[in-house]
């Protein structure tokens, strides 16, 4: 939960696809208030009302459209595909002045999704910062976690590498990754982005080589989690 | 070992640093004849002296400088910093043809190790790309391997990506990998080498952040490892 006796509102742009769905699933089981975000406020609606049932209407989803969304929420997550990365963040630039946006997009180049094909900012996370300004807060996080593992309740065996434009953005963040269940680590700064949104390309790789699809990375050697 | 009768011959050029003299430590305890290359054909000596010292003298180790080691080896493999990555590249240039060039860099750029600054060509081994020509068999593994785990007999727990200009390339890399008594992965194209070297300055953030020195990563989520 957050920690604040009012839950924050967590809009998940793009949360009619099913890695946002799957976050959205998480956090408001947590008990965020999610606002699933969609280019079409039907499918919003639809998504969110799908996962009131899962949750036996035990939470609070609403759907709309990305701009709503974006603009009724504290902390702003991007899962859209990369190809509406950038129109995406123009929409909702102004209404992301003063809160979080979590970035989720992996800028996958088909159909060679093996090989890290970054774009020219160095990663999408990095995007997203020349799309916004220098002052945006933003950090990159879920890039590597495996949607099939989302929406089930089992133990997830990927841990989350936040990386992010200061400390507090990335400290915001590993508050939504423990809410959700997950194992997060501060990666450091927005140029790190590219080691874990290229992840998701050595780990699809990886999937291919050795026959899985669930391949995924834990950090190991250390058990001291202060910061 | 190797799968020839004969053992194979590794020069590990920049060996007389830590990381290359532990991963030769390594491949002479495991029976390959190895070749330490130095700038300095005495300091290359000396540490041959020393894993001999080390081994009760039960393995082949020889020091040399660079050019003559790659001259005489079967497969090169480049620990050498940063900082003398180009020019020991072009020094051996001609003595690589037909052989795998392992290539160990981590372009780090002081005093920010901890944020992620590739090279113009996407990545050390990129770069090596670029000097050697699209016909060297290049291959780029063990970045995020921490010195201290090579040097003690104990096991690591830090798995080792292998990026490459081919799948054969890699599958010779994870022979290397084995021996040295590490789990590897083929992770893909050498496009993907910047995953796994810029892992190496999210590692040393996540080592700072977390007080340890020993942090790594695991792949997780698959045991098959049949490609």
């Amino acid at each position: 939960m957050t920690d604040s006796p009012i839950p924050k509102t967590i809009a998940v742009l793009g949360g009619t696809g099913r890695e946002g769905k799957g976050l959205a699933y998480r956090w408001a089981k947590a008990g965020y208030r999610v606002l699933i975000g969609s280019r079409l406020e039907d499918r919003a609606k639809a998504a969110a009302l799908e996962l009131l049932t899962l949750l036996n209407s035990k939470a609070f989803v609403e759907g709309t459209n990305n701009l709503k969304a974006a603009t009724a929420a504290d902390i702003v997550v991007l899962t859209v595909p990369y190809a509406a990365h950038r129109e995406t963040l123009v929409l909702v630039k102004d209404a992301l002045q003063g809160k979080l946006l979590v970035d989720v997009t992996v800028p996958l180049v088909s159909p060679k999704v093996t090989k890290v094909q970054m774009p020219s900012a160095g990663s999408a996370a990095q995007e997203a910062r020349e799309i916004l300004g220098d002052d945006a807060q933003i950090a990159a996080a879920f890039q590597n976690i495996s949607y099939a593992h989302l929406m089930s309740n089992e133990p997830v065996e990927c841990d989350v590498l936040v990386t992010g434009t200061g400390k507090e953005a990335r400290a915001e963040t590993l508050k939504l990754v423990e809410a959700a269940g997950l194992t997060g680590w501060d990666a450091g700064p927005i140029e790190n982005s590219v080691v874990v949104e290229g992840m998701t390309s050595v780990l699809i790789h990886i999937n291919k080589q050795y026959g899985t699809s669930r391949a995924g990375i834990k950090i190991t050697g250390t058990n001291n989690r202060q910061s």
